[in-house]
C-alpha cells in the first residue's frame, strides 16, 4: 500500500458535512436534530439526506420520540459507526503531519 | 460559529485525493509526477486533473526541466498553499477527538 492513499479514507466519513456530523456525535453521544444542526451549520434538507446516508450504513442511529408531545430524533453513534469514525482518524493521522 | 462547522473545511484541500497530494507534498518538499503517483496512488489521469486544480489555486507549483534527456515534472508547496493545509490541518484537530 501507498504512503498517502486517498482510498483508505472511508468515503462516506469523509464528506466534509458527514465527517462534520460523525465529529458531533462522537463528542455529544446523543444529540436532537436540532441540536445537530446547530452545531454542524447545515440546513434541514441538508442535514436530513446526509444522516440517512449515515443510518443506512448503521453508522448512526435515529429514535424518534415525543418531549412536552413534540416529535423530536435523537442521533447516536453505532457501535460500526464509532469503529470506523475511530479507523477514519487513526488513518488521517498516519498521512497528516502533526503540529 | 457552530463547534463543527463543515463550511470552514477548505474543500479545494478536502477531497481526498487532493488531501492525499497535499499530505505527500507536505512532507517530501518536492517530488515528481511518478512519486507522487505511487505516494497517492492515483491514475495518471486522476492525479492530472487534482494537480492543476492545486496548481489553479496557487496550492502547488510545477517545475518541468529533463533528467537524462526525459522530462519530468517537479511539484512542490507554494507557501499559499503551505498556509491553507495548516489552516486545514488546525481545524480539523479542533472538531476531531484526540486520541
Amino acid at each position: 500500500m501507498s504512503d498517502f492513499n486517498y482510498q483508505q479514507l472511508d468515503d462516506l466519513i469523509h464528506s466534509r458535512i458527514r465527517l462534520a456530523i460523525m465529529a458531533a456525535l462522537a463528542s455529544l453521544e446523543t444529540t436532537s436534530f436540532k441540536q445537530l444542526k446547530q452545531a454542524v451549520g447545515a440546513t434541514d434538507g441538508n442535514l436530513s439526506i446526509h444522516l440517512k446516508k449515515l443510518e443506512d450504513a448503521e453508522y448512526i442511529t435515529v429514535e424518534k420520540t415525543f418531549i412536552d408531545r413534540k416529535p423530536i430524533s435523537i442521533y447516536a453513534l453505532c457501535p460500526k459507526g464509532r469503529e470506523a469514525f475511530n479507523a477514519y482518524i487513526q488513518y488521517l493521522e498516519t498521512i497528516l503531519p502533526t503540529n
